[in-house]
């Protein structure tokens, strides 16, 4: 048997008690943390807590050789992920391989980021379109900055339905985590090409620490949120479409936003 | 102080460990169950488990006459709802109200079904569009049945742009829950009419008792999906859009669906 667990946002106390027990009974525990962490706790807080031994699997153990799998054909495996489980689409083939050899699946489900910035924000969930992620830049071989225009597209699609948009933010083993700020420089940059109109002037919703005791939600058009200070990763980023009168009330007098936000309402 | 939490998907084991600790430190504990709901459990359990008395809130406590919230100037009060909290606009208006008498809030998430929807499937949650939702029809004074074509709308938009939809089923406290097995007759009788061509030989996932420890997740087309039995509530529907590889290998071997599915890749 494999149960693949989401932990939650934050820290080692946001795992469900379903997800806690679970782990306590296992014969052993697995966990990864490339694709998401929980940067409000460390392995060894969670083995505290938890009370066993975790084993943490680089991505070469996750997607490449994961021989660890077979253990759960006779023994009881839990597999330990940041935010939901099975979000990263490593962990629907790592259930598929696990299906091929005959091993039961199971999943406990936890709080994830997509619906967090929903309740943290005020947005409503229903009014969100496709998401986006803003990887690194990288360096072409010519040596210029190549930035992804991907982003910048998929914001421009939902902002002519109306919709808001989620923007994730890499997470780089090597480049580290991206803020807000960055990710609105990065857009900015894009508009400043392509001057399709869709940055410049926009709405935008910065979430810091997500899940924490203190988590900073922020909103102010794009140009004066690149400035804002969030504090410690991770970041994530809105932004909003169309909103509705409740919504822009709610970026106003929870968020900070400027008072124009309640003029351009729906 | 008041505290809003999300409780989960399906029993009183889905509360995270933060958010135990919350209710067993509340002077008070208030939830409503009308805007979503906990099918494996209910008020006793919850109780016995948190160890606390939990007072459960009308629709009318939380949208009129929310005078409780008073009580949570200089006492600490803890308010629970199913899935991820402040999803529910309901929930976003109490927070500005609390606000407007001086009170300091916080969140404390849970798993929320969109996210769930996407691990229980396979479907990538960054390839769903705007979500939908299936009311119950209703008769209109002249006694004809009315069936709301909003959903039809939202899912055939979602498809010229490649994308999933997820569809929540109404929950109605006089008709009821809505079945997977109705809301694709309720789509398939607004094609019958529209004739479109979105919901004919449409693919479509049913998913019931999320979070439950047999959860039952089936994939087929539309028409053949819509004698499925899927058992108790709740249910939710998703109606995916251009698959890639990994999503239709998915739906074949974890969810049943048809071979027929893994030629209409992306």
């Amino acid at each position: 048997m494999l149960t693949f667990i989401g932990l939650g946002l934050f820290d080692e106390y946001d795992i469900s008690l379903k997800g806690l027990e679970a782990v306590r009974e296992a014969d052993m525990v697995y966990a990864e943390f490339y694709t998401s962490c929980l940067m409000g706790t460390n392995l060894e807080k969670m083995e505290k807590l938890y009370g066993k031994k975790i084993i943490l699997l680089s991505r070469k153990d996750v997607e490449q050789h994961p021989d660890w799998l077979n253990e759960a054909k006779d023994r009881n495996l839990c597999f330990l992920t940041g935010g939901d489980t099975m979000v990263s689409t490593t962990h629907v083939d790592l259930r598929l391989r696990a299906q091929k050899l005959g091993i039961e699946t199971r999943l406990v489900h936890g709080a994830s980021i997509a619906s967090a910035v929903s309740g943290l924000t005020g947005l409503q969930n229903y009014r969100f379109g496709k998401s986006a992620s803003i990887p690194h830049p990288y360096e072409s071989r010519r040596g210029t900055k190549v930035i992804s225009e991907t982003p910048y597209d998929i914001i421009k699609q939902n902002l002519e339905l109306g919709l808001h948009t989620l923007v994730f933010l890499d997470i780089d083993k090597e480049k580290g985590y991206m803020t807000v700020n960055t990710a609105l420089e990065l857009l900015l940059e894009v508009e400043e090409k392509r001057k399709e109109g869709v940055m410049h002037g926009a709405a935008a919703v910065g979430i810091a620490r997500a899940g924490s005791e203190n988590p900073v939600v922020k909103a102010d058009y794009a140009e004066n949120l690149k400035d804002f200070d969030f504090g410690k990763p991770l970041h994530i980023l809105v932004i909003p479409g169309k909103l509705h009168f409740l919504e822009a009330e709610a970026l106003v007098k929870l968020a900070g936003g400027p008072i124009g936000f309640m003029k351009e309402v729906d």
